[in-house]
């Protein structure tokens, strides 16, 4: 039985960043993969997301950029070859992720594992022994539990992957970050698009007002809120909406993106407090069994890959014996939807159900100089800033418009540091950019205030 | 005679935020603007050029983005169009200065201010006094002192800005930041363009590696480096190379962009300290005469929008009582050429030459999951910190890829905030994001030490 200081069981960016770090610290470790290297988040998710939208926003500017002085003839979207590229893009990552592992000394093999005990773990007929274990299993998208789902054109995220045609109507069932990723998508390709979200509001973990400028923003999405899917029959979703009056609409495919369940197969006979189906685990990815850690999706704790990797690293701390923390107050998420979304920390909704004396201000991207200059005065945008005001800290940064995703990073980098809003408006933002609307956001809060004291 | 509180000389961004901010703080304010508000930044710097950049870059585009299964016939680029384009933008801009002038309570002048001491500004007939003076006149092109430099096809970045059709050859003497956004502009459009630089590189300020990679990302433009212009004889542009050969081209249409001067007409005669051309200021924006400032490209210092306007908020925290000192260390700059460049704080060679103790790391944007998403393999594109390992802190970020204009900006925090390498790495990136290049970069880091322990 071959004996290793760590094994890694997943390789996700929690597991593969897990095995990277314990490598690189001189830990002997062994990832177990069932599938590709790199998880969903490469294989099934981020990656080929990207790959697509990027694809669609070309194709989206190529067809409406007119105005710009940009004529063109004929526009076609070949969507085989974005598949293609998308194809290209993973296996260059994968084989990036393979090439990482080998530099930080990890033994990788594939197959199913199954843990005996904390310490062994069994792939076919082999078993394997460690010290420390490190379950990064990750999740998978949530079945919807409703007559006719089970049909072959009610699709997952990855069924969304390998369309062969840009179906004429599409269905999206769950108004979350995979929901509207695939709608902004398939609407750029020219689909017709209906969301039915169940809550009053798309993007649950996006401030209120930023989930509004999207669905004014994705116009050509036919967005249905507070709607309960309770059938698919043949090609009819049917819903029942809050006030109990029913509605329906027909498509051609239709996408489940209602959430994801984290993955216990294989991990769930060793005694695992596994709380509202997730592996319970503590700010130092510990589990109830010492020398078990957990991480990424199948903690259930913010599903995102970027936070996947820092659990990872926040575990990996602990077992190369410099503990630390997760800190979960500053995790930036991101839309690669047209027009982009992203955050970072507390909405304004959040921060008053916390009991937070808040104090918020937006601005209008239009009023900023490069929005403007690159999507003219009536393209929806905003920036909105939450403050906490007794301690004097920026909370929550919330951003809708281009290059949302690539600015949000220094948000949590402000929220992460401290700085106070009056620091934070000395620090100069270069010009013309949409990241300045941050700082022009922080400026708007003494009008904000004015305004209060005078109501 | 009226009076005012503070009289302003110039509305770009150092005159313009002056004002506004003076006005907020309750302080009566004339604003005097010999042209349209907003100066060179609103109206022929910043915005008209990121204007036509953009409409540039879909263009380029459209027409390769046969990789993503983008297909189109006949591409036309529409220059008047564009042209259209940038002046709605640019009229929209100055008209929200305008609004914003009037919200602050700033009256704003049009005429030629000439100052007749450190309390009086004289606009035509009109004789105005102040308690406090903000000069704010900002830089013209720089002549260049060659014969034939004075022909009608010899232009400055304001002549190009007015361009009535794509120049099929353009020369481009100096390689800055203003001659490489039109270098790439008109190359993008179809020109052939010729960059010709005094130096051994272009773009002085950034990074040398990342000027190396500009270069290589940008084949389509010819670098002539070293060069020294000595003519313009007709279309023929003449320069000497370091080792005595010359050599020359021919263009339709040349750019001069070899620097700006100082403006210093109409505030020479009130005996301001003028060194090597510019108007001499402390750190809080002072001149040698008491209650007299000066911001902006007058002073000769960072000859960049947003410093001007960070240098307008601290010659007013003067005024206001609150003084503070202008922080010049991390100054973001950005090129908004195809592809961006942006950086902050010291390159490397910056730093070596003041004596720190350097330690650098890079990574290729090809190993990033978004870059690669959306540009393949083979494109070129860098990001490299400069770590000042005395005082264990970041010094320098330097960028070349998509997005880099809005990734700098978290740079500029993380050096304000005097964040440890090792803090930056716990900060969560969003994922998949070409910001992450800059976490991957600190963790490179480590490789770098092992590297140099080995050597």
């Amino acid at each position: 039985m071959k004996h290793y200081d760590v094994i890694v069981i997943g390789s996700g960016p929690g597991g593969y960043v897990a095995a990277q770090r314990c490598g690189e610290g001189g830990k002997r470790v062994l990832l177990i993969e069932r599938d590709h290297l790199g998880g969903v988040c490469t294989n099934w998710g981020c990656i080929p997301t990207k790959s697509l939208l990027h694809a669609a926003k070309l194709y989206v500017h190529a067809k409406h950029a007119h105005q710009f002085g940009i004529h063109v003839k004929e526009v076609s979207f070949d969507l085989a070859q974005a598949m293609a590229w998308k194809e290209e893009t993973v296996n260059t990552l994968r084989s990036g992720i393979a090439y990482l592992m080998k530099q930080s000394r990890v033994e990788v093999i594939t197959g199913e594992a199954v843990c005996r005990d904390a310490s062994h773990v069994q792939v076919g007929e082999e078993l394997f022994s460690c010290d420390d274990l490190i379950i990064a299993t990750g999740s998978t998208s949530a079945p919807l539990p409703v007559p006719g789902s089970n049909q072959t054109h009610v699709l997952t995220s990855d069924g969304m992957l390998e369309l062969k045609k840009v179906p004429r109507r599409l269905a999206v069932i769950g108004g979350g970050v995979i929901g509207l990723e695939f709608a902004s998508l398939y609407a750029s390709l020219g689909a017709e698009v209906h969301v039915i979200e169940m809550l009053d509001e798309i993007l649950p973990m996006a401030d209120s007002d930023c989930a509004k400028t999207m669905r004014r923003a994705m116009k050509e999405i036919t967005f249905h809120l507070g709607c309960r899917v309770n059938a698919i029959d043949g090609k009819t979703v049917s819903w029942e909406e809050q006030d109990g009056k029913s509605g329906s609409c027909e498509a051609e495919v239709t996408l489940v993106s209602t959430g994801r369940c984290p993955n216990l197969t294989g991990i769930d006979g060793i005694g695992l407090d596994i709380t509202q189906g997730a592996v319970a685990v503590d700010n130092r990815m510990r589990t109830n069994i010492p020398r078990v850690y957990a991480v990424g999706d199948v903690t259930g704790r913010s599903l995102l890959a970027h936070s996947a990797s820092a659990m990872a690293e926040t575990a990996v701390a602990s077992i190369l014996g410099k503990p630390r923390q997760m800190r979960w107050h500053a995790v930036p998420w991101a839309v690669y939807s047209l027009p982009e979304a992203a955050g970072c920390g507390l909405t304004e909704s959040e921060a008053r159900k916390l009991g937070i004396d808040v104090q918020t201000a937006s601005v209008q991207l239009r009023s900023n100089g490069r929005f403007l200059a690159e999507h003219g005065k009536k393209a929806p945008g905003i920036c909105k800033v939450v403050i906490d005001r007794d301690r004097n800290l920026l909370a929550g940064v919330h951003l809708v418009g281009s290059a949302a995703s690539e600015i949000i990073w220094g948000a949590a980098a402000l929220i992460e540091a401290e700085l106070r809003p009056g620091d934070i408006r000395e620090i100069i933002f270069p010009h013309p950019t949409v990241s300045e609307s941050i700082r022009d956001a922080l400026y708007a809060l003494d009008d904000a205030d004015k305004e209060q004291h005078h109501a």
